[in-house]
C-alpha cells in the first residue's frame, strides 16, 4: 500500500488510461489548501514528539468560550441532537439577527439568516445560488485560497484583482466597474482580509456595496474576521445594502473552528433557493454546534479577553519578526495574521517554510497559498496562539537567523 | 417583511429583470428535499403544541449511543476542538477501517478512509472527484432525492433507472451495460434502498461491482443503511472491488443524524484529489463529532437493542398499515422505511400527506420526493421512532380511515 500522502500532485494517472484505475475528474485538479498540508505535517511531527509552534493555521489557542461549552454539555444531556431545520434552529437564527443590532446597530430579520457548516458551507451555498458554471467572479489577491478553489470546483471562474498598497490592498469602486466591464457576475470583499490582515479604509465597504448594487453585480462580503480589529471597527456590507450576501462564522472571533459552524445573511429572494440547496447538499448543520453557538453569545466578555491577547501577540511580533529578518509586514489592522516579505531570505517561501519547520519547529504558511502570482515572496504568520508561544517562536526565529544557516 | 417560507417555488423573479433584485442562479432551481419541508411544518406544529408523530424523516427516536455521548463529553473537557486533518482524525480513520474487518471480514487500509460531514459531505466530494460538468450518472428510481439534486447542482446529469419488482427494485448488471452504452460515467447503488427498504438479492452487489469494473464505470455504493437488516446481511461493494466508492454515515445505524458525520472508502488514486477538495470545501469535519463517532464503536450492544425495536416497529406496521388502507408495501428487507401504494386513496400523495398531518398529526413523506415519475402514487413511512409512537400512529390512521373523511 503506497501512502496517499507521500505522492506529488503532478502524477501520471490524469491520463485516459484504458486499463489502470479510472482517472479522477479534471475539476478535482484544484490546488491543495497548502495550510492544511502544512498543518498535517506539523501534526505528524507533534505526534512524533516534536515541539511545534503552530503559526500556520488560523486556529485560536483557546477553546470555545465557557458559555458555549456549557451549552453543548447541557444539550448532550437534554437534546436528541437530530436533524434541525435546514436553515438552522429558529432560536439561533434569531440570536444571530439580534447580534447585528448589538454590534452594528442595524436590523436584520431572522428570516434572512442561514446557519451553515462554517463559512465553508456558506461559500458553497452562496456561490451555487448566484453563479452558473462558466460565470466569472472577482476575488481579492492576495486572498483566502478556498475562494478560488471552491469557485473552480463548482465550475465558475475566479478573476483575481490585485488592489495594491494605495488602497490598503483592498478593492475600490473602480474595481467593481472594471469587473462589470469584463462580464464578471460579482465581487468578493474581505475586510479584514486573510492573509494580509489589512482593512478597507472607513466608508469603503459601503462604497463598494453601493457600486455593486448600481452595477448590478453580486457582492459577497466575507466578514469572518469581524470582531478582531485593533484600531477601528470593521464595517458590515449590510449597513449599506440589503442585496449584499454576508458570510460569517463562529470559527475566529468566537474561537470555535473545529465546530464547523457559521452563517450567511442573504437577500430575501435568495432564502428559498438557498434553503433548497441546503436541504439537499447538507440536510442540516450540526445540532450540538448550533446549541454551542447559541451559548457562545453569552461568552463575549471572555472573547474580548482573548482579543487582548491577540493585540499583545501582534505588538510583540511586529517588534520581533523584523529582528528575525522578516520585512515589509503589511499594515495589520485586523484578523490574526501578519503577511511578511521574504524574497530577500529565499526565492520561494515554500522552501523557507520547510526549512523553518525543520530547523525551528515554527510552522508558517507560504504565501503561494494566498497569491498564485507573487506569493512565493511572502510568508503568513498566524498569531492566534498564546503570548508564550509567540515569545518562544520569536526567540527561535531570531536564534535561527543568528546561526546564519537559515537563509 | 414577507416570510420566505410562505412562498411557492414558481415565482416570477427567475426572470432577468433589470431593476428588481438580482436573480438566483438557474442551477439553484433544484427541487426541495420535500421531507425537510414536511419536517419544518411538523416542527412548527410541535412548537404550537400539536401532538405530532414524526414518520416523515429518517430520524431515529434514540440519541447517539451512551459511549458516543461520553466520548463527546470527555472531549468537551480535554480537547480544544480545533481543525483536524482534512481527511479526519487518524484514530477515527483507523477505527473505521478496523470495523470492516469486524463486520464484513475484509481488510480496508485506513489511508483509504475519508471522514466526511455526513453522507451528504461524502456525496459532494465523491461526485466532484469523479464527474465533470455535463457527465451523466445512473441513479436508482425510486431513490434518495438528494442524489439527483446534488448531481444537478454540481452540473452533472442524473440518469434515472427503474429496476422494477423482478429485481426487488434494485439494479442488475444489465443496467450497468445499458448505462455504459448511453455514455454514463457510473452508477449509484443503494442496498438497502431508501425509500423502498428493499435489498439486492444475495451476490448482486458483487455482480454489479464487477460489471462496473469490467465496463470501466464508477460505482458509488451508498451503504448508509448497512447494519439495519432484518433477514440477511447486506453486502459491501468493497468485498468485490477495490475500485468501488463506498459512502457511509454514523447517522442511521449509529443513531447520530444531527452530528453530521460519515465516511467514504475510496480507491487509492482518489485519496489525494478528495483530500484537496475536502481541504478547500470543508477544511475539516466537526471535531466533537469525530470524538463521538470514535466512542460510538463501543456502543454496538446498545445499537443492536435499537435494531430490535425497529424490527418490532416493522412487524407492527406491516400488520397495521394495511388495516388503515395502505397497500402493496414493498418487501422491507432493511433500513427503517415502508413504501406503500396510495393511488386508491388519493390521486396525489402530497395531498394525502397534508390531510394526514392535518387530521391525525402523523407526518409522512409523499413519494414524489423519491420518484419524480410514479411517486405521487406512494407514501414513505419511517419507523425509526419508538414502538409506542408506532402503536399510536396505527391507531390514529385506522381511526381516520373509519371516519371515511380521509380518502
Amino acid at each position: 500500500m503506497r501512502s496517499p500522502t507521500s505522492r506529488t500532485d503532478d502524477r501520471p494517472e490524469w491520463g485516459n488510461s484504458v486499463t489502470g484505475p479510472l482517472p479522477p475528474s479534471v475539476r478535482s485538479r484544484i490546488d491543495p489548501f497548502i495550510v492544511m498540508d502544512v498543518m498535517r505535517e506539523a501534526n505528524a511531527r507533534v505526534a512524533r514528539g516534536d515541539d511545534i509552534i503552530h503559526m500556520e493555521v488560523g486556529q485560536p489557542a483557546t477553546p470555545a468560550p465557557k458559555a458555549a461549552l456549557a451549552a453543548a454539555e447541557a444539550a448532550l444531556r437534554s437534546d436528541k441532537l437530530g436533524y434541525t431545520d435546514a436553515l438552522g434552529m429558529p432560536a439561533l437564527r434569531e440570536r444571530i439577527a439580534a447580534f447585528y443590532g448589538e454590534r452594528y446597530g442595524i436590523g436584520v430579520p431572522p428570516e434572512r439568516v442561514v446557519v451553515t457548516a462554517g463559512s465553508s458551507g456558506g461559500f458553497i451555498l452562496a456561490f451555487l445560488a448566484i453563479l452558473e458554471a462558466g460565470d466569472s467572479f472577482g476575488l481579492p489577491n492576495p486572498g483566502y485560497p478556498c475562494y478560488r478553489h471552491i469557485l473552480s470546483a463548482l465550475g465558475a471562474e475566479p478573476r483575481l484583482i490585485a488592489p495594491g498598497p494605495d488602497d490598503r490592498w483592498m478593492p475600490h469602486a473602480r474595481h467593481v466597474e472594471a469587473l462589470k466591464a469584463q462580464g464578471a457576475k460579482g465581487l468578493l470583499l474581505a475586510s479584514p482580509n486573510n492573509p494580509t490582515g489589512t482593512m478597507a479604509v472607513d466608508g469603503r465597504v459601503g462604497e463598494i456595496a453601493r457600486a455593486c448594487a448600481r452595477e448590478r453585480l453580486w457582492l459577497v462580503s466575507d466578514e469572518i474576521y469581524h470582531g478582531l480589529e485593533y484600531d477601528r471597527p470593521a464595517e458590515t456590507a449590510l449597513a449599506a445594502s440589503g442585496e449584499a450576501i454576508v458570510v460569517n462564522s463562529f470559527s475566529k472571533y468566537f474561537s470555535m473552528t473545529g465546530w464547523r459552524i457559521g452563517w450567511l445573511v442573504v437577500p430575501e429572494d435568495l432564502v428559498r433557493p438557498i434553503e433548497r440547496l441546503a436541504q439537499n447538499l447538507f440536510i442540516s448543520t450540526s445540532a450540538i454546534a448550533q446549541h454551542a453557538a447559541l451559548g457562545a453569545f453569552d461568552g463575549i466578555e471572555e472573547l474580548e479577553e482573548t482579543r487582548k491577547v491577540y493585540a499583545e501577540n501582534r505588538a510583540l511580533l511586529l517588534e520581533e519578526l523584523p529582528k528575525a529578518g522578516f520585512k515589509n509586514i503589511l499594515p495589520a489592522d485586523g484578523a490574526f495574521y501578519l503577511y511578511a516579505e521574504t524574497s530577500h531570505m529565499a526565492e520561494d517561501s515554500r522552501a523557507l517554510c520547510q526549512a523553518m519547520l525543520d530547523r525551528t519547529g515554527v510552522a508558517a504558511t507560504p504565501g503561494l497559498d494566498f497569491d498564485p502570482a507573487e506569493g512565493k515572496r511572502f510568508v503568513r504568520f498566524s498569531y492566534a496562539g498564546s503570548l508564550d508561544e509567540m515569545r518562544e517562536a520569536s526567540k527561535r526565529l531570531k536564534a535561527w537567523r543568528e546561526t546564519g544557516q537559515g537563509f
